[in-house]
């Protein structure tokens, strides 16, 4: 072929690079020439003393997320090879790419009365979380999934899922998926599935949640440990009150909380204790009136929405006051402090299982200075 | 010292067993001097084809256990030094040592009114269930957990407890624990505590359960795994209602049953998802009315205690008519087949995590003979 | 039957016991009865503050063991029923019974030239070590491994193994298992295979070793870990190079060494970094001259044979001085001393897995008064 | 701030896209102010039906890698900023950045006579491999582990490491890592150590495998189960053995070979049995001569090294006769086939615990079909 390589290999300046001479740069041609870029022009990028992430804290609003939503509800057709009416952020360091993170998709969702997102399945993990309304069922392997203000509901891959809004109101949730992952991983595999859902019927429990959802309890037939969870939906009032215990422990004087005024739980899978999803953690936080959190920072990306309340969050130099339903990106290795006003309950995912089980998760804590507080 | 050897060996018969001659008898004379002896003589006990339990199938009558219980409740102190009032099973077959199988203990225990049981801890794992009654609280930990009617309530290893009647009734309950297997092990280490429980509240729900009873949804300040569980009961209310799901599913068409008619879940460690103890598994288990359960033999002891209901119960070559209260032991590789009247509810502990952690578990299942049934 | 109860109770005397009144007797009776034994009177026994084995520390003298496994060989033939010329430690704390400790199997094991050790396979672990000699090919699932001074061959449960002497001496070994533990249990299976070894060849190395015995290598056919070790054989050559580097890395100033001058190996699964037996830990331990370790307790029993050099040994209140071949047997929470005089190696095995895997494991050291040294 | 937003999306065409009316422009145009792509115009780049890398199929020469690496040996210094004289292979498909594969960092290194590269250290975990030559000695934590031909030298992430060369040649060798995994996952940490390596001696065996190198054999002062292997040096005589051997059992009519003809092992960390580094895995091939073996393919890429004899390689649509040192990369999902002149040994790498650990591994196996071979 005549197409130039697509190598191209800058001399550099400062420590540790070679002069810069006529024998230099045809060196410099000759590994262009067969694909070779040196160690040594790309080191201060690839190999920094502590994560430079390109993606950028950033807040998105859900007074401008749901009105575009609404407004795809109106113009943009569910179905077959678009498959779900999904509007996804881009991270304004990650060349609009659909990735709110590099490892993560964050989405806004939106299904019209009566409408069906078909059927399909792919490997990328995934789950649902409620900020507000209900009317949406998510059918998961033939299993209706009730969907409701509060709820977490996880989808690990490779299972089938169509979602099905049985109201006559429209419903917007938010996605959370490991899509960016993935798509870098080259590991994604994807097939359709039906164009409706195979049962439309809206019980009030799912099947996973009657032969799941007792705390403690485990089925004897389905003994063996699974990589992700088999509960399908965590509800808002299992939620809400284990936050409230936690606080209210607190209150009587025993350790429950992460920090004061700081309540939060991990959603796990009940066999095996862990993360509900191979590559994506999720939690929810609840910060009593007037709490401000220590500084934390961590390798790995998280993805927050606030569920209700008010309050303030930093996230490395940005800053933003944030209500229900706003959505903010705490990029790798950025500290992050949150600072309730009346209260805050925030949801948040991140793809901490991908670095733990690969022996690259770090955390450091600096603890509030009370005197700025 | 003059004293004879322990070791005595008598010259056998049978295949692989030497000529019986002076030479043979004055080598044994040998072997017993130096505290020796010889595999050949021995094999057939040690080593047999299958299991050969020493322990014997046997069934204990709630309508014998709960009078003799209440009598020493009239004559019996509980105090230090004694510990707990509490009266072990004997199998039969286990020279009179109060071992319900060789791995296992499992005893009645009572309480009058505003008595205390002393604190103390022990590195026996143990467990109470609760087949009737209500009125104390066992307080782990300074964690006063109340008792009801249902309640599995498991008490790891080296945990500070001790027991409070709070009310003006005397409660009786089972107490299941590994002491055999620790006797055995020699591995026990046992202490003394005050003598009075440190907290006689008497609050509906403990703070383990306020921290731990939510099911999938685990406390950010606990996030390793622990050998034994952190939720400290097992509330009748989940088990039924996870029971009664089961065979709700199954009638709808769907799995959910070990075998038909027959639920079961497992007691679980929310932060593993397996066994709640080391060494015990805790099972309930219900059958719907006019259920037979396929003949099963594992390796390893089971006890049984019925719940509610009634039914017949064969172990190996014995076979009961079983009520409320009445607890029956399943020697290791002994065949047990369950038949329900109106309906039959059974809670069951085993070794087995024992044998599994060992890779020395192993279980065969005999389908029913329905013509005969 | 007309055969009296086998329970029966004595009332005690001390802290916690009741007064010993005739309505006390007449409620002991009615426990005997009902096959019921109380704690109370038995607390004492069974759960006391730190483990009190029923076995006792015992040394059996090499000069002892060999001359009447010699004389076994002339007497009792190999063969089927019998299946081994094995000649067990009988611990003279447990009944006569062949058990060197509650749960371990020691025995010394003998051989005539040309003969066969008739092919069987049992679900007890075992192993050999060989303190002298060789000769003899251990056929495992037909792959011979030869047996040679030095060597650990271990013998994972059901697995079919026969032994056969290729050469014109004698040879005797020990093997360790976990009959005890298995026979308490209730686990052991056994079954008989061809009477004679089904490949009498005799090669230098086994097939397993030829497939498993290059460090940190494993063959890309067998990915999946094993409860046991698939290794076969771990040779003297290899046991012996690795304490030397100990040793001489101690002297050259880099850590190494459990403690000056004591180096020391696991033996271990390949396939998980493991124990090599789920059942049993196996190590050996090399005192460079002049040595004398911590004094160590820990939970669980062991026992040792000296394979060179000279030394003494303290076992709680027994000692013994020691030289090649003698056994020797640690029970729980004995503590144990060893001295070195020109030098000192020791195999050792015990129950260790049992108790971690069940999370019942303790250890305690106590440094060396160097004064008394 | 005043510059346009980075999000730009282009209304597509086909199944699942909406009409292109001005509305759905302007639709568009809200979402790129307020950084959201949609799924619909996206998925079938993101969500493929199996996964399509940008990477491609490439092979480089030996034979151009080593003259430039030399020619850079005499214009480019080694030092404190630049590092590594490294020279990385940059996939045609990856944008120019050097990166052999998504995942993976492959590069020649080479060092002069005397020459030092500093010590340092960092988050990526990184390997070498010896095609040919020696002289130069890797100081990992002050252990000096000599490099030979045919040597495998894991480094596992954050310990301290530099390279001399203590002899009076050249040596060139290839180096492995993580890079481009954890550049994207913004995971890394680098610290700089001395400009030279702490410790100049040229011990035949280094201090990790007189400790380590042991078949089986754990030392006691280290029996956790550590994240990457503690053995620094497999070295070639155990690796060409091990091999040899699995060739020589197949012979004699054992299973010992992934497929005929076909020799493989997997470098393993002695402390679990996994692989040696957790996100690399690290293999061995021989193929005996006249060799065909199945076509594969798997999620999750790879790099080849031919070390010894010739062949040919299909990767997808692509081929090429390889000889000594050729490296080719397989991407994710690209079936691969090697066919073997008079033998062929390879080195492979890849990125496959990732996979694993996130239960994202998938393989797929096409037999040989001989009729076209």
């Amino acid at each position: 072929m005549s197409t130039p390589s697509p190598v191209s290999i800058t001399a550099g300046d400062g420590p540790g690079q070679p002069e810069r001479t006529p024998e230099l740069e045809e060196l410099y041609r000759g590994f262009e020439k067969e694909l070779l870029v040196p160690l040594w022009t790309e080191i201060g990028d690839l190999m920094p003393h502590a994560p430079q992430s390109k993606a950028l804290p950033h807040c998105w609003r859900w007074s401008d997320l749901l009105p575009l939503a609404e407004r795809a509800g109106e113009l943009v057709p569910v179905g077959r090879g678009g498959e779900r009416r999904a509007i996804a952020l881009a991270n304004p360091g990650l060349d609009g790419r659909p990735f709110a993170a590099p490892t993560l998709w964050a989405a806004i969702q939106y299904l019209n009365p009566r409408e069906d997102a078909p059927v399909h399945r792919h490997t990328q993990n995934a789950f649902r979380f409620v900020v507000e309304g209900e009317g949406v069922w998510t059918v998961v392997n033939g299993d209706p999934v009730a969907m409701r203000r509060g709820d977490f509901l996880p989808q690990a891959g490779w299972n089938w899922h169509g979602h099905h809004n049985v109201s006559s109101t429209p419903m917007a949730w938010i996605d959370g998926l490991d899509i960016p992952f993935q798509y870098f991983a080259d590991s994604t595999f994807f097939e359709f599935g039906p164009d409706e859902v195979e049962d439309t019927s809206a019980p009030d429990r799912s099947r996973s949640e009657r032969l799941w959802g007792h705390p403690g309890l485990r089925p004897l037939t389905h003994l063996q440990p699974t990589p992700s969870t088999p509960l399908l939906a965590y509800r808002w009032e299992h939620t809400d009150r284990a936050l409230a215990e936690q606080l209210a422990l607190e209150a009587e004087g025993y350790a429950a909380t992460v920090e004061p005024g700081h309540a939060a739980v991990r959603y796990t899978n009940p066999t095996t204790g862990g993360d509900v999803l191979p590559t994506l953690r999720t939690e929810f936080h609840r910060l009593a009136p007037g709490t401000e959190t220590a500084g934390r920072r961590e390798v790995g990306s998280s993805v927050f929405q606030v569920f209700e309340g008010t309050g303030e969050v930093t996230v490395g130099d940005a800053s933003w006051r944030v209500e229900h339903g706003d959505m903010f990106v705490v990029p790798s290795w950025q500290q992050l402090t949150l600072r309730s006003e009346a209260g805050l309950d925030l949801f948040r995912f991140s793809d901490t299982p991908v670095l733990e089980r690969l022996h690259q998760d770090r955390v450091e804590i600096t603890p509030t200075s009370k005197e700025n507080a």
